[in-house]
């Protein structure tokens, strides 16, 4: 299944140019081309599918041995002290290419061009159990 | 491997309650007591594992597996619009509990409690085919 405008599908074609990282029958990794901090790489599946949660689990699998391999690198060869790794789904949670892909991204400081802003809710208005029980009870 | 002082190894043994939304043998997830959107989850390695990178991919690949239908169930029970899955790798990256978890946080608008800030770093510095040489060296 390859998508004839999908930017990825070009990147695992050739056509469009990448610095990769990783190559195997099924994945491929290469420097994002916005370095949001030095080594920043994305892992995607060769095959087309939207995101994560369109994805088969044995090649969500695989891209994730690679993202968790290249963490580890980042920290071994590039002196990075931390690692974030993220994939989103859909505009609304930030995705602008929409083929699966994991960014896995080194950090070395607090002041990088990635930064994380995770606020508490104000959770009086949500009952945490019904909601427990909503997703519960579908995932069983 | 289980830790006295570690928050989550407290959940997984019941001694600290959780919301639950899905248990197995092997794979916990719960309600982020910290909602930082509606149905924000957290999903768990039973057995304790620093992070993502320290976790064996057998067990990873079971956390990632129930945060893709966590992240499938928010969208079609909570009405979700997107997902963000995230996992942070040591406390540079903002891991704050250093036991693996992965963050599911279902996404409705723009103006929500978390946030993603990715800026793109001057590259002018940085030797890209340099840097994708030194980590695919040791990826092969």
């Amino acid at each position: 299944m390859e998508h004839n405008d999908c930017i990825f599908c070009k990147i695992v074609r050739g056509e469009i140019p990448s610095h990769k990282v990783y190559e195997d029958d099924d994945v491929l990794a290469f420097l994002d081309i916005s370095q949001v901090t030095k080594g920043h790489t994305l892992v995607i599946s060769k095959k087309h599918y939207d995101n994560f949660l369109a994805t088969p689990q044995e090649v969500m699998h695989k891209v994730m041995d690679v993202a968790q391999r290249i963490g580890q690198v980042q920290i071994m060869k590039l002196g990075a002290k931390g690692v974030n790794v993220l994939t989103n789904v859909n505009k609304e949670a930030g995705q602008s290419v929409f083929h699966f892909h994991v960014h896995v991204i080194p950090r070395y400081d607090k002041k990088e061009g990635f930064r994380i802003e995770m606020k508490e809710q104000d959770t009086k208005d949500l009952s945490l159990p019904v909601l427990a029980e909503t997703l519960s009870k579908e995932i069983k």
